[in-house]
């Protein structure tokens, strides 16, 4: 079976158990202590020279970064729903997952790594991304039900976690009642599964 | 014809501009005064709310994020090549798109936005992210001729550009041999296309 290398606490992590679990698809999970590091030693460093999780292997496919992760799950083994083969509408969802990688990354989660893991950021700088990023999402929530489709796709899936996460970095998402709506939307998905603080 | 709202010196309009042209997709550019804050204006603002540039716009399809526009144009418009059509393969391209969007972006992006624009941002924080990525990329090309196939994809087009032009955030490159190796084997791909500074 795949294995996913795994921290229960990270908003990245569950990205790939949840949309794991939206459809249907198996995995191993492999828990790393990620305040021991582990993650920077053998055997996951090997596996993933940038030391950071989730990781995950399934046979000869080893992969780093929760937006390529759900990729390859959506391509391998989930239907043409969740990642779309059109030109045109794939773009639509790749929007939201360079949206993942950088603003959601370095917003909302890097306001909790520094509330709830001490990291030493820059939190006010966290706060300005967040309040931009969130702000965009709200009006683009305001005239779509889901991010990049009709229905749900690995866009909803990248993005959500740390969204919904973001009180952990101190930010309340009372001024946006499109994004709560949406959270509790993605909540109603069948075989949707929670984390920590979701 | 497609529309490509552009800025010459903007890498991440390059990125479009140089795979368009690799791939002999014809473009007509539209620029856009960055200075005179062109962009956060009609009619620009109203294709790309977000007020970035590039803004692709193809008939009903417009885009915004150069990862995404990529993608778009791979798909639609250029061999499978670019942009592989297999699970595997299409995952290891998103990990280099996700890191376009992030760590290059935050990286040598941001620091040259500080030297060359001006920009007000933490330009040590710049540095960091520059010197642990360009490590990372050192590392994987002394391995692999491309950054994600046997040939150059887009994920080449998403990363080369803004390192390539690290040296105006004043990073050097001199310390990366491998680095330098395979932006050269880019200028020598047939098409290929140069910006100012590169």
């Amino acid at each position: 079976m795949m294995k996913l290398y795994d921290l229960e606490l990270s908003g990245n992590c569950y990205k790939v158990r949840l949309f794991a679990a939206l459809a249907g698809i198996q995995l191993d999970l492999v828990p790393v202590d990620f305040m021991a590091g582990k993650h920077k030693q053998a055997p996951v460093i090997d596996l993933n020279p940038w030391g950071e999780l989730p990781v995950l292997e399934d046979g000869e496919v080893v992969l780093r970064d929760s937006q390529a992760i759900l990729v390859y799950l959506a391509r391998q083994y989930a239907n043409d729903d969740w990642y779309p083969q059109d030109a045109a509408e794939q773009a639509l969802v790749q929007q939201w997952l360079s949206t993942a990688a950088n603003e959601i990354q370095n917003g909302p989660a890097s306001a909790r790594l520094v509330d709830k893991f001490g990291f030493e950021l820059d939190k006010a700088r966290t706060l300005v991304i967040s309040d931009r990023i969130l702000g965009l999402l709200e009006s683009h929530l305001s005239q779509n039900q889901w991010l990049a489709a009709e229905q749900a796709t690995i866009a909803d899936c990248a993005v959500m976690p740390y969204v919904a996460l973001a009180r952990e970095g101190g930010i309340s998402l009372d001024d946006y009642p499109e994004i709560l709506k949406w959270i509790e939307q993605i909540k109603t998905l069948p075989g949707f599964i929670p984390m920590p603080g979701i």
